[in-house]
């Protein structure tokens, strides 16, 4: 079954935004063993984005388009699938009564002039827009299907979550089996540690490889009866060792489900990282229970006196030290009240960096009631990559705690 | 001048990696005056992969393909533009060349025997990876060029930054002129407010307009003679007072220059947001000039403990209300030793409401030397939507407390 997703919108190609509908929409196919087979980003232009429509439609069981339904002279989605369909525009009157409903259920009242919400391609049927105004718009012709939604993401999500039971998409005979490796490079992993693997498992299916701030996520398309199979194989390899989950969870939520299992709570101390490991474990819905809380320690000040940090600590071996790291580790888990502290100093550039102190080094420290410590590492990149990859080495040493306990 | 975009691998389609390549390439294009026409995203397939260079190459003026230069065996952009553009893969001298330097930067020895990254398709220049190995490759041919570029977003912008002078972009006379305007929807904005705008704008040039989760984003492209004249109808509508920046600058990225150049410095006090206003602003290179820090108060005794909110107000008000906010926004400013204390109390969802509080209440707390208080908004939407938007309107207390100053 041939999926393509249409994103329209100057501001896609501009970079002003980042696409979320396109991950979401991959998301909910993956469940039905499908996935998105292309995915177009093209301009608020009527008639490049007619002739993609069109082009698309030759082509694929399935097509989705995003965005230019909304109120503004940029919004051109109806007159291009008018034009690639050739189905005039008129007043439609289901459509009168959704955007009615669409306007009630925000207890506001439709004022016709002021958008055009009602005026639909011939044909197509106007659905409810659970969160937003404008209706989304079905059509079906010959074996292909398209689905004309609003680009915001929260209205994309809603309308596809009520609709994809409708598409009738078949459910597929076919599971993709993940594991997440930690630390080895992808050169390295597939070039000199298994350098047979990849052949090994491409007669069950697509495999594919891609690299991450942290490691490397492998992963095999392959029929349901031989996920076992393929597992073993991997487990097996000399892979194994690097392996830190089998699965296709994120390294924050798979630290959440575990901190969570075993009732254990983090606290977080961030000076380079500056906010960003707090961040990716509150995305989660229900962190509360895991997370008591954190400290962005950006100023010594703060290292001191929000996290204990001694003074003479910093004055001895610097703010960006092991000595300094342990010890906002251990504050982090005694003030902030946690199981297990974890902190971070380092450099993330691209300014700040000492002779002795490149762009990329960060000491990550760690404390349980048990043990304290802190490692270094060295990292190459820009600042965000930087902030990224000392955040997953903080959360690849919460795995190694637990591990310990 | 079209210019094209083909992003390759199935990971981008599975919605596992966000696309950092597209923005960055906008970036450096929108300086001269140009931008991305169109952008696919396609799977790692050898025959779609072909179709799509082939079809692109008789279409565009510049061609830029992002990822499948690595060593796997889903790595088929080579092989993609052999077939596409006729050209046998060979082992190419100068290739060579460019690899052993691509490793030799690095400190490595290259082994032959581990990759494919002297095989290139004939007649193309490899180019020098200044972060990675596998070398890029660039081909002319009539009008069109093509450019290969690993898709690691890393080694994707050093080579863009390398190759960007090389690729004779006419400069353009054409600017965008942006204005970010905060709290009011899109469908007010251009709907009740100023119904006329867009129409006068028109003639000027394309104009588009971005809802995001704290307010829209209006864009003119217009000749550069005409940038002053869009401006003033722009600053002298009805928009006008909603309007908080003239350009294109994050709010955070703006709130920052205007720290910085006020000489103020600014601390958070977050629960329901978790670190987001701390990480948005550590983005930003040099922004512990204007961070002191921040404390993520998930839990109550962290309130007390590291911001100094009593437990009679928690009890009396609850975690989520005005007093606590204000209590957290004085604690912030005089723990973490800033000017300006921001705090975030709220629920993000989808959990945690009560029958008088729902999800998407936030109450913000500011304090300064003169002033402190708090306010209480309702928003609606999932749990990331709702973190993003608490923490803008967060970033608009300070402008409005800097506009107070």
């Amino acid at each position: 079954m041939q999926i393509d997703l249409i994103l329209i919108g100057d501001e896609l190609l501009k970079g002003k935004v980042t696409d979320l509908n396109g991950p979401y929409l991959s998301h909910c196919l993956k469940s039905m063993g499908h996935s998105i087979g292309r995915i177009v980003i093209i301009a608020d232009d009527l008639d490049s984005l007619a002739v993609e429509i069109a082009s698309s439609f030759h082509r694929s069981d399935l097509i989705i388009t995003s965005g230019g339904l909304g109120p503004t002279g940029d919004d051109r989605t109806k007159l291009a699938l008018s034009k690639a369909l050739n189905l005039p525009l008129i007043e439609d009157s289901n459509a009168i009564e959704v955007v009615k409903a669409n306007y009630a259920r925000k207890n506001r009242e439709w004022i016709p002039e002021l958008n055009q919400y009602h005026r639909i391609p011939k044909g197509m049927i106007p659905l409810n827009n659970p969160v937003g105004h404008a209706p989304a718009l079905k059509y079906h012709l010959k074996s292909t299907t398209i689905l004309a939604l609003p680009g915001v993401p929260q209205e994309f999500k809603s309308i596809i979550d009520q609709e994809i039971g409708s598409l009738a998409i078949p459910l597929q005979n076919k599971k993709t089996v993940t594991f997440c490796t930690r630390e080895v490079p992808e050169e390295v992993l597939f070039g000199t540690l298994c350098p047979e693997l990849w052949s090994t498992l491409e007669p069950f299916g697509a495999v594919s490889s891609l690299p991450t701030p942290g490691g490397v996520i492998l992963s095999v398309e392959c029929s349901t009866q031989d996920t076992n199979k393929v597992s073993n194989i991997i487990l097996n390899s000399k892979l194994g060792p690097y392996i830190w989950q089998v699965g296709d969870q994120s390294l924050p939520e798979y630290v959440f489900s575990l901190l969570s299992e075993l009732g254990l709570t983090v606290s977080f101390a961030e000076s380079c990282t500056g906010g960003l490991a707090a961040n990716l474990m509150t995305n989660i819905s229900g962190s509360s229970a895991v997370l008591t809380g954190g400290v962005v320690s950006y100023s010594n000040p703060v290292k001191i006196n929000s996290l204990g940090v001694s003074k003479s600590t910093i004055a001895t071996y610097s703010e960006v030290s092991v000595e300094v790291a342990k010890e906002m580790a251990i504050g982090a888990r005694t003030i902030l009240g946690s199981d297990i502290g974890i902190s971070f100093t380092g450099i993330a550039g691209p300014t700040g960096a000492t002779d002795t102190m490149p762009v990329g080094t960060v000491c990550i420290g760690y404390s349980t009631e048990k043990t304290s410590g802190a490692v270094v590492h060295h990292f190459k990149g820009t600042r965000d990559f930087l902030k990224t990859k000392f955040t997953m080495y903080g959360y690849y040493k919460i795995l190694d705690l637990i591990a310990l306990t």
